[in-house]
């Protein structure tokens, strides 16, 4: 194929991104026609010299990463998943963009279709998952080499991505990596929602980007050949890249390209009718002639073949096996057996430590057991306690450790995180102060819809964190985290259920786990040991009574031992109380009635947590009582604000005694 | 003066804020002395040949702002103004340092004690929140001239604040807006609390900040005459100046620094004595020579006799009146008139339109009224519907008008707005998509805790913003907003309830304002005028019945017509079915026990929001229904979202049957 004919056929190509996102937006009578239309000439370069893909297996581990950063954009990635041949994306999901129960949704949603690798629409998350993505592909390429792991992760940002505050965080780690197998595409449009871009922006990308490490070309973003030769370019530099592409927003369209009418808003029959003759496409709604789609199937051919040379490379290789265990889930019979022994061992040792204290010891186990796991933390790593023995840091030269020295990016690690667990081939977890959780919530969040397992490890989870105060107490924050759908919030009491908690995040499946840890110590309260992992259950009877009870204190983490204090208190004016421990709201509310019903009794309950009450309604009723926080916290040491705030035995003995009076 | 003596008595002066801060920390057994010490010559020099400030009068409009953004080298903040003879920083103060009951809390409360412009402590918050006391100057400065505004705001940052994301947003803000008066001081001592900061970073902050717009400058952070050059240079530039200032952590400890080591632990007995003779110190704890606190006091009494200078002026202009004007508290009287008279127009046109489109209706009432309000979008100007008619746009060449194009800049834009509500002389309010108010939730939570009555507009809701699908669909962010101490969450059902809410937000005192407004129309419910503002009580009967009522169904916002539509159903059955809109739980927190028995009622109750359940315990008790989500959204039209997720009259009146079946 001569170069001419190659211009012309992907001009077609790309076209038919046009055409088939102008339709499906007008289908829908909603969606975001502008970024498709004016990136199609990127992608399509892209795809057709340069992406290694086969939907036949859109999970093979060596393919090419592609990421839609400009979510909104969802119909690029609709179309060329059509136009490659995803068997998954006909044309009607495409007619039936944005609809009920279509894969096509509004924002490209990881695991609703193929070929989609991060769920993206929150501006800023697409380009800063990538980088972990990128970053996971050379962590797996340092442990299985060239043969096994040599792929590229390309990103479409547009604007609103470069101006999010992640974006900062995940440009700078990646420029401080060295990632030069993360290539970005900016869509220099001019244009955002409001109006021009110069109506908030100065910044000069460019020079911004070089700042930072990368390695910054720009583009024609309708040059094929310059586009082209910018990718090639950027593939052979060792830094990440960015690529400038000045493209016009909406082009194709005669007469609405290149405003910020097109960004968000149908054409309209009367445009979509005059962007098809000013295009030459005399193709009707959803059609695609067949030299354009034999030409988009040429690049599934490719990937194909790729991928079955890879597999002859991977079933010779002498790491096979590891490389299979490495994407394998955990080796969860393995990890039962240490994390038991382990228990075991401290219910003899009745270790007195903080719950952080207790993480890094349960992850000496972990660690030890599953090769792949990789932690970090967001500069905190002698307060998060998340390094254990033998972790050697990640850097630019050597990507063989399993330590990540995040910077203080919060951010940015949750959504490398992401990247991390979507890349596959590692467990991973990374770490910050509880109150810090503010700062990465996106990407929780995105953690939590997109159903991956990475876990968080927030320490200093409560007023017990003492002189550092308000800002850096979490009140509010357990609440807010319990509020996410499809994530577990665990707050440990002791050491050994702090082993059993490390046990649920390094085997969870779908469901990314957040430990609220604490700075201050705390004693064993599992004095007697059992193989069953009692916090999966979410909440359990720790200390149980002679014949029926009169009253159940229900409590978390630092505020077991209070709780276990108010119920000697009560025992000794003749009071039995049942102490429930409930390190995690989310996994008691799967246990069946009868479970939950023998655990919460129908005594009176008082809950204590040093926290606001809210969702606390999941274990009380309005008339229970409870012993928290109702504001912010003070500045002063932990003891005098557990005093001050008078969350303590006696105050819980107290609501105790009230509810019993009341229920007589 | 001579510069030699100067020289010499500065070195005096920055010791004495070294020697300060090394007892305080060793005396709490906590905090950082790193950056205090690293950073007193910096702010020796700022302050004594600069900063304009007069502790008599912490308030003074015009004077300097000082924020300490590195918030954990607080100790700073108080050596200094305990030197400079603020009336509430004694000795004492600094003896009781992180104590309880003290102003010296460990980060530095705005509030707590005087001369503290902002809360820090969370990283990058001081910086961002001080470009919006940047902006205000100016926006002031164009509306009352330089005779009665025109000040400084400088800002010590660390490596932390700069490797946030927020200070990207505040950065570029800063940039793209010319503030020439903001001057940032980068503590660059190579250490964060890891280790040395290579290994988290390699950023060259100077190409960042000059890519940002920005002037940038390089200094010896201990030599004198290099920094007061640099700062001279800095305010004669009109661009904003990060003056970058080479220092070593914990400068004067002559063991300890220069690790990070002494970042954030007391340096011990013994190099606190070695730091001693090496500073040549003689003196005991606390005590400080009569020629240093002199030297610190005529900074003092240079801002007296400025201040004085500024009284004068002031009572000869002819801004006088409209200057005081704009500091005072807005009109309530005047909002509340125009406001009653907008909404008895209301409930005669009965407008069915979205809460977002009612929102704007507001705006045009409040922003008439009160002359010192000024909003913004963070890019969703046309979806938030945040800008009324007249009000200009602020750029770099005019700051007269009164809405700012944040980009897409949640968090920094949040934290602007804390700026311009410290600074004083406006009302301000910001929107975005309430989903992403997790992005902007550190400073939401800091608009909170410092008690700044800012207004957050946050649009598309709930799932009836349909088809952008989860990714954009909050369910989970009411309830993890309400979380939030003293944070007013609002979500008005109708334009009546909307107008009452932009009452409560434009007068409120010492409280943010949140409010949750609907993408999709909704009908008038108030179809009777009453000036009475109903919204402010939290919660209210809507719709009454005849007697003793069956059911009491509680819904907010969008989902009150659905709950007026379900006592419809009822009532065709004989079921009386009393509904109340409760717009705000926390006003309705507020009120006392009569009137919220009042409301509530004894009978069963039915709670709906498309939203999830965590916090409507404030209104349900664990047997009451509750018609809402259960997990993430999805992607579709509006109407489908709410039958699909059964979110309707039919399932609100379903519950409703079962609670009083149960009850019977």
């Amino acid at each position: 194929m001569n170069v001419q004919t190659q211009m012309t056929t992907e001009t077609m190509m790309a076209n038919a991104i046009r055409v088939l996102t102008m339709d499906a937006v007008q289908a829908a009578n909603s969606g975001h026609p502008g970024a498709p239309m004016g990136l199609a000439d990127v992608a399509t370069v892209l795809f057709n010299r340069f992406v290694t893909i086969d939907p036949k297996d859109h999970k093979w581990p060596d393919r090419d990463r592609f990421v839609m950063s400009a979510g909104h954009g969802s119909m690029l990635v609709y179309a060329i998943n059509h136009l490659l041949g995803y068997d998954d994306m006909d044309a009607e999901q495409l007619r039936k963009f944005r609809q009920m129960g279509y894969r096509t949704a509004g924002h490209p949603e990881y695991g609703h279709a193929k070929g989609i690798e991060t769920t993206t629409g929150p501006l800023g998350q697409g380009i800063s998952t990538a980088v972990g993505m990128a970053l996971a592909e050379r962590m797996h390429n340092a442990r299985f080499g060239d043969e096994l792991v040599d792929h590229y992760t390309y990103v479409l940002a547009g604007d609103g991505c470069l101006m999010e505050g992640i974006s900062h965080e995940a440009i700078d780690l990646a420029g401080h990596l060295g990632l030069g197998r993360l290539i970005v595409f900016w869509d220099d449009n001019k244009i955002t929602i409001d109006g021009a871009t110069d109506l908030s922006t100065s910044t000069n990308q460019h020079a911004r980007f070089e700042a930072a490490g990368w390695h910054v070309l720009a583009v024609d973003g309708h040059d094929a050949d310059q586009i082209a030769d910018a990718i090639t370019e950027a593939r052979a530099d060792g830094r990440p890249s960015m690529i400038a592409c000045r493209t016009v927003i909406g082009k194709g369209a005669p007469n609405k390209g290149g405003s910020h009418k097109v960004h968000g808003a149908p054409l309209g029959a009367e445009e979509i009718a005059a962007t098809r003759e000013a295009l030459n496409w005399p193709y009707g709604p959803f059609e695609v002639p067949a030299e354009v789609k034999s030409a988009w199937e040429a690049i599934a051919t490719r990937g194909a073949e790729a991928r079955a040379a890879w597999i002859k490379r991977k079933n010779i290789s002498d790491n096979r096996d590891a490389f299979e265990v490495s994407l394998a889930a955990p080796d969860a019979k393995a990890l039962d057996a240490a994390i038991c022994a382990y228990k075991a061992q401290l219910s003899k040792d009745l270790p007195k430590v903080a719950t952080r204290k207790a993480s890094e010891m349960a992850l000496e186990v972990v660690n030890e057991t599953l090769p792949n796991s990789v932690g970090g933390s967001a500069d905190l790593t002698g307060s998060n306690l998340t390094q254990t023995k033998g972790q050697g840091p990640i850097n630019r030269d050597d990507f063989s450790g399993s330590y990540i020295h995040y910077g203080i990016r919060e951010h940015g690690m949750a959504a490398a995180m992401n990247g991390i667990a979507l890349h596959g081939g590692f467990f991973t977890y990374g770490g910050t102060f509880l109150a810090f959780a503010d700062y990465c919530r996106p990407s929780i969040r995105l953690s939590a819809l997109m159903g991956l397992p990475v876990a968080y490890v927030m320490t200093h989870d409560s007023i017990g964190l003492g002189e550092d105060g308000p800002t850096h107490q979490p009140v509010e924050t357990i609440a807010s985290l319990r509020a996410i759908p499809n994530l577990t919030v665990l707050r440990p009491a002791d050491a050994v259920e702090t082993a059993e908690a490390w046990q649920i995040a390094a085997t969870s499946k779908s469901t990314p786990t957040l430990l609220c840890l604490s700075r201050q110590n705390l004693p064993t309260l599992r004095t007697s040991h059992c193989d069953a992992n009692k916090t999966a259950r979410g909440a359990y009877i720790l200390r149980d009574v002679d014949g029926p009870r009169d009253v159940t204190l229900i409590a978390t983490g630092s505020e077991v031992e209070i709780a276990m204090k108010a119920a000697d208190l009560l025992a000794a004016e003749g009071i039995k109380a049942v102490v429930v421990s409930a390190p995690s709201f989310e996994l008691f509310a799967a246990q069946d009635h009868v479970y939950r019903n023998h655990v919460l009794g129908t005594a009176p309950r008082v809950g204590c947590e040093a926290a606001i009450r809210q969702g606390w309604d999941a274990l009380l009723g309005r008339t229970d009582g409870f012993v928290g926080m109702t504001g912010f916290g003070a500045s002063a040491p932990a003891d005098e604000l557990y005093a001050h705030f008078n969350i303590t035995a006696e105050a819980v003995a107290d609501e105790a005694r009230n509810r019993i009076k009341k229920d007589q």
